[in-house]
């Protein structure tokens, strides 16, 4: 489907500069863009691709359009964020593209008959709604997924195929849950009883918020006493670990195969990199960015980035500065017995003058 | 539900100092456990918060009683050790509270006419069992799971909705296994053929022990040729990677994200941190603690507490001291040299004076 | 099923020296094989526990003969590459011994009315096929799996159980793809809207080439405006993440728990160790290796082996040289202060002399 460059700009705002009737298809990168399709300019490093591109029109920087507008032959759509508006545009064109869903629960899916199911939700193929679960209008639930007894799952939010919600876990409105996802497994709690190790029933619940999206595979295991909680607008790649009684905090983003690990507390928008690790009853502010590959080992309590991976070589170079830094005790000896030894042979010579 | 305070002491002993009688409806921690719970005191130093704690009951230590005892206003239970105390009373409000789960398979369901499934056993909504597998008295299958050829499944043991057990395969009982657990996929094998993979068919099975608890998403590839084993009592949390051949001794406990790579074998009592990865081929034994974040590349043949991640910093900070870690092989040259330098000084002094 | 020695010869190649009339049952290792099954030798120094192997028959070198043939009891195939040579046994083995699957749709399975399935096709038990969906000749789909719109699975590819496809993904011909495996989930792409995180809706597919294995739980997601890429012959062990828009070139090997940021670019005949991580927007070359546990955060223009992972130590010893590396500036101005001071002290020394 396609729509004019106006309908564009009336439904998400900008100054449009060119032909408001161009008919445009879709979105896609400066490079690869054609003639019947919108592109952006969001780092003013491509400006002269920019220049360049056979996109039908360009959003852009009233800044970057100083520059890129002169000699650009395409439309020009001046925004303050470039490359929100950019994100906008594609959800606008994924909205016209995307495959009806009718209402309803497909024959194959089990729901239980005390499960209030609304109207305009869809339940997908060999979908399973267990005992009390609550699913509110306008949620799609993959083929395959499970949602557990008393779940409640609030309006529009999209769960994928084979997506797995433990009993008693709450999910907010407009949440998207990714195949494979996991929510609300017993949490990792056990005492230890003269080497053996003694479960400790897990009876807290997961609550997540309104807009938040989890990955495909992530796991978020509910509380041991009390719940484990991702407020709003977090955002959650693939393969992530959230383990028990963790708090993340509002529009936190989490890369993939990321480890949070029991009772840390995450702050509002924050960074975590991919496969970066949290250790457990930390305290993380606002703000924080950690880096991929880095285990935080303890509460971070001043804004900034936070860094701490072994430096990549050749084999051959690692070996040496490996070994070294095995050694570095003997390195600081040596300093100190040259530094004995400086200070005998200065004063011997001071002696001597 | 609840219960008298009796009932728990009648069943899980130690000594009762205080009414008897106290309606318990569950379990909470020092800081929320309201009047009508009971709550536990394991580490010294939160003493003071239990005297304040307004719990009906406390679990505790007699060491601890001495302090505690005068000034709590609740029941006090001895026990000698209140953290184990504590998990099986959790376990015995999860009992009480559970909710009943009837014997029987799901008309949704679709097992084979040659598998066998215990009349006490439970088949969850569109679960799969495949032919000859044998499923044990009281097994719970979850919605969704799939339980491949010639599986056998021991007495008591909970598979979450959504497990997938590759054919062959064999769980002890009283196992529990999490959602999007993968049991007895093929191990990574593959000869190389001048730059080409060739598949090595994996013949070997995934052997699992009784009291086995496997986490969300968590994989254990079957052996090559022989099989994958894990000891009884093993407690794996979510997201770990065992590979072929590995063998995993009674009582081990590794955390989330871990990896442990083929062959390795790992002895009885050892805990394993989160995102640890162990090296292929290598032994480790009896109790022996990896921490998070350490990647174990060669045997460890005595027990201890091992460790292995660089230290996070500010960035800064670590751009620093990470250009500094490459090229250590440069502050040794200096320190050589100067070790040179010095000791040519000291023999001039020496001369001079 | 057992076959005679010289049926594997007919089929395989390589020079037998021996009874050709042989019955052999399987294979196993070196130490376990029996007087029924065939071993084999592609480690020279396992060279002594050869010539003592009970096995029928050895798969070796020319040159391992020449030592081993003395001295041992039964069978020898020479092979220009023994562990090929054992693959290939081993797979005869397996398609000798693979349960017969009938073609066929199960009737619990759901296939949308505008999929085409191939009359050789087998999809199991509740499986999803959905709209316009393209299933090849000899196709296996496990049970559960969820194949989304328009999925187009090339001929004899095998998805085991509880596999996800998402919409427009593409696999080739001869793929394997293990229980868990998410293909084409969403890209993590989101503008930052002060604050907030804008969703970029996820276009792109996952292409993925013949002759490629996909591990449990691995995760591999479609492109944001074009496709994420996985070439021919390429092996990826459980729970891998690769991100939107990556590129695996063909024959290259990744372990378990790898991650693979967006839009890195990893050339042909690489392989990646367990829990490396790769950097977004970087380039690999082919013939890359890089270890386990290793970041690599810029690209590696140069084939060789790459590391960077700290090395594993007693707890003890760890906490002293992790302290160093945190203070390595200042043994860097230690050692200037020490140079400097040097300096001064020979000039003087010369000065008196």
């Amino acid at each position: 489907m396609s729509i004019r460059l106006k309908q564009l700009v009336d439904s998400l705002g900008g100054q449009l500069i060119g032909d408001a009737d161009i008919e445009i298809f879709g979105i896609a990168p400066l490079n690869d863009a054609t003639v019947t399709e919108v592109t952006f300019l969001s780092n003013p490093k491509f400006r002269i691709q920019a220049t360049q591109s056979q996109a039908a029109a360009i959003i852009l920087s009233a800044e970057d359009d100083v520059i890129v507008g002169a000699s650009y032959r395409g439309a020009r759509i001046i925004a303050s964020n470039p490359y929100v508006y950019f994100a906008r545009t594609a959800q606008f064109f994924a909205a016209l593209n995307a495959p009806v869903v009718p209402a309803g629960v497909h024959p194959s899916a089990v729901v239980d008959c005390s499960a209030q199911v609304a109207m305009t939700a869809f339940v997908g193929a060999n979908a399973v709604i267990e005992a009390g679960a609550i699913i509110g209008d306008g949620v799609y639930i993959g083929s395959g997924s499970v949602i557990g007894r008393a779940v409640k799952i609030g309006a529009m939010t999209h769960l994928h195929a084979n997506v797995t919600i433990y009993a008693e876990c709450e999910i907010g409105r407009r949440a998207i849950v990714h195949s494979g996802a996991v929510i609300g497994a017993d949490g990792f709690g056990f005492a230890n009883d003269g080497g053996k190790w003694i479960k400790i029933p897990q009876i807290g619940r997961v609550l997540i918020g309104d807009d938040v999206e989890i990955g495909a595979n992530t796991t978020i295991d509910r509380g041991a006493m009390t719940d484990t909680v991702i407020e709003e607008g977090v955002k959650l790649d693939n393969q992530i670990q959230i383990a028990h009684n963790c708090h993340i905090g509002a529009h936190t983003a989490i890369a993939a195969c990321a480890g949070i690990a029991g009772s840390a507390k995450i702050g509002k928008y924050c960074s975590i990199g991919g496969a970066a690790m949290i250790h457990g009853h930390i305290t993380i502010v606002d703000h924080v960015h950690v880096s991929a590959g880095t285990l935080a080992l303890r509460s971070i309590l001043e804004p900034g980035q936070y860094t701490g991976f072994y430096p990549i070589a050749k084999h051959g170079d690692w070996e040496k500065s490996a070994a070294l830094v095995r050694n570095l005790s003997t390195t600081r000896e040596k300093i100190r017995a040259l530094e004995k030894t400086i200070k005998q042979l200065t004063e011997k010579t001071h002696e001597q003058s």
